[in-house]
């Protein structure tokens, strides 16, 4: 059987939803998974490895990358760019890998303006109620930051429409499990495969006539 | 959470790819799934129980089913008739049960044209020298015959373009694997769950205004 092309996998939703958690503990069962590694201007925090935290670039660097088309997807916040080079994802899908990318809505918005055939999956909160309680208890941010987080986080589940998968994380381990068998059960889509068997079945050289 | 309707899943492939073994060993680890037993006006045959393995009808009840649109498909193979009842489908799928068909191609398609909304997988042979090889080792039939089955099951694969997954049958156990994501996959679709998850939102009184 010749090696399938690798397809890209684009897991959002709206902050606070608990993406995160939900790719790491993902890429703890799914080894073969190619996570793509952003690209930022930001400076690196203490603990940070570049190349496997994020990709760290100049501003120049990065204006760069925009102006070439380098990118799946950039978003400027407090002054510095975020980004998904796009080389990265086609060398590896090319090269029959799956490509998992973690992003916020509006980026993977335009990742499916910039590619299309990448598979979309919403991840949703259990509870609206339960959105507030994680947000809140970040604990991090001013009342005033959490109001607009849940501002955005309503404006963001309206973007649920553009996607092709949606799961509850009511419970992490569901969860990934979900997103476990979207990944195989796009793998076996017919028209993902359609070609190759054809091919199979011409190489087979299904002569019926021989038997017997 | 609103119960979601259940999704009806219709398992085939040539003949001699293993439906059956497969459809076997999903249900024993899928205990959720319904089964859709087919009507059929054949004679019952030592073991066989009325309402579990076929549901057996007399030829003018049979016809009568097939003039009332009572049957998702039906054909008739050497003079009797075999067919899937509509109500029992429609009715598990209403209460939020996933019904399960395993049905040769011919069966699929009118499934197809009756109930496009199904979910259609294919049941593919890890390669056609394999099909060949258990088409005779089955050991019951002709020569003939056998020609005969490899040359439909040619054109059966042809088939393929109508379904929505196509499944390797290289391994019962890998193949089951992947028809359980499929139906894991299926009930995460955006399209399936958006109505249900809009309600969600509006029940859940998402005012951000409460919050501080």
């Amino acid at each position: 059987m010749h090696k399938q092309k690798g397809i890209l996998f684009i897991l959002s939703g709206p902050s606070g939803v608990g993406k995160g958690t939900v790719r790491e503990r993902l890429f703890e069962v799914e080894t073969q998974l190619k996570y793509s590694v952003s690209a930022t201007t930001r400076d690196k925090r203490p603990g940070e490895v570049h190349g496997s935290d994020y990709h760290f670039k100049e501003h120049s660097e990065f204006e760069k990358m925009i102006e070439n088309d380098e990118l799946l997807e950039h978003a400027k916040y407090v002054n510095n760019y975020y980004g998904t080079p796009r080389d990265y994802v086609e060398s590896e899908l090319e090269a029959g890998n799956d490509v998992f990318l973690e992003i916020e809505v509006q980026g993977a918005l335009q990742v499916k303006e910039n590619f299309s055939e990448g598979v979309f999956i919403f991840l949703f909160p259990p509870s609206l109620d339960e959105l507030k309680k994680r947000i809140v208890n970040r604990g991090t941010e001013s009342p005033e930051l959490v109001r607009n987080r849940l501002n955005e986080a309503r404006k963001e589940i309206e973007m649920m429409h553009n996607y092709d998968y949606v799961v509850v994380n009511d419970n992490v381990d569901y969860a990934v499990q979900k997103i476990k068998s979207i990944i195989v059960s796009e793998h076996c889509k017919r028209e993902r495969i359609e070609e190759q068997y054809k091919k199979i079945m011409k190489a087979d050289d299904f002569n019926v006539r021989t038997i017997n």
